[in-house]
């Protein structure tokens, strides 16, 4: 194993997220109460926002967008504008929150960065995850942001082609086997996958225990038994 | 004039975007005019969206959003969820336009790019510029893509560095002289401006006309008299 490059998913890697928008999501469900029970709007929200990706990819934006949606939908046109304009507050919440670095972040970065080159590699709004990146102070850490509207393997490919390393000098950290672990060890590359205590249905998989490129690890801390 | 770098702006210098919202506008005012004139919604619109920037950014979901937003404002929450879901509709008509080029821009890209290597920079919701672009069949013309939060003077310095040149080795060809001219200039850079028949409010500002590192075109054919 020859890494040369350790690269970090950030939304609930490096910092909180998923529960800001579980949070969010509980609330638009109580709002929608008198028309629907709340697994059935959880449930409807979910198909909506999977049927948008697409079209609005990942993010805030198309969050809210998807909520609205899910809202007129469910409640077929009989919502208030009033209940629309606070789907849309709990929105721009979720873009004001702060950002709560994980435990033990800044010590595994600072001694990983005398090792490998640091990348930040993340999905979802473009200003929105850099704005994230300002707040959470880690920028110094990374050599490179990438910003990517997929995680898929050709956007990985696209990935160390830009970096200038094969495949297997990549080691990928992250929370969701499903972006983080699956397409890097496909091409080649390594991972080692960090679970968070809450997941978006959509991110869920199969963990590929029996692969050799393939670390499991409780805590971001434990990285540095395989690095 | 020792450029290395040519980069384009992508909506408005390579293919038709404006006047898809200026339409989106236009057919939103409509759907409001029984509350309110059509010119009175314009401003509050382009208000909105100003207002938004700092947390939505640009593209066509902060413009969805800004709609839906001001649409709850201007009729005092008195709006119908079917009208709400009109007005989104309207940005998911946006993010499906086809991608039409303007006049001459694969010859010119095809010139060019004998001599220089080509950038595409560009601001918007990262999965919409990517798609547009790939629905353009520009991507081989270009070395290297950079979708911006925001095109600002930080902005050009972050991706000179990325390119490793000069600010003097970076030629910009753009639509808008706030977004594509004067920040490229004030660093160092060269720039031609090409007017567009529409510009956003939001983009409007005067031509640099006397600054040595400044040109005027008509329309992109005439950047070859320039490289």
């Amino acid at each position: 194993m020859k890494i040369k490059i350790v690269a970090f998913d950030a939304d609930d890697t490096l910092w909180n997220n998923e529960l800001y928008f579980q949070d969010a999501e509980k609330r638009f469900c109580e709002l929608l109460e008198d028309f629907l029970p709340q697994h059935t709007v959880t449930r409807e929200l979910l198909q909506t926002e999977l049927q948008n990706i697409a079209m609005y990819g990942y993010g805030i934006k198309a969050f809210t967008l998807s909520m609205v949606e899910t809202a007129i939908r469910v409640t077929d046109k009989n919502i208030k504008a009033e209940t629309i304009e606070k789907i849309i507050g709990f929105g721009r919440e979720l873009l004001e929150k702060p950002v709560l670095l994980l435990d033990d972040v800044e010590d595994v970065l600072g001694s990983l960065r005398k090792k490998y080159r640091l990348v930040m590699a993340t999905k979802g709004d473009l200003l929105d995850q850099e704005r994230k990146l300002r707040k959470s102070g880690l920028s110094d850490y990374f050599h490179h942001i990438e910003i990517m509207s997929e995680k898929r393997e050709p956007d990985y490919q696209k990935l160390i082609r830009h970096l200038d390393i094969h495949p297997g000098e990549l080691m990928m950290i992250g929370n969701s086997i499903k972006s983080d672990i699956l397409p890097v060890i496909n091409m080649g590359g390594h991972g080692i996958h960090i679970p968070y205590h809450i997941t978006w249905a959509h991110e869920k998989a199969d963990a590929p225990i029996d692969h050799p490129n393939f670390r499991q690890a409780e805590r971001i801390k434990d990285i540095l038994n395989y690095l």
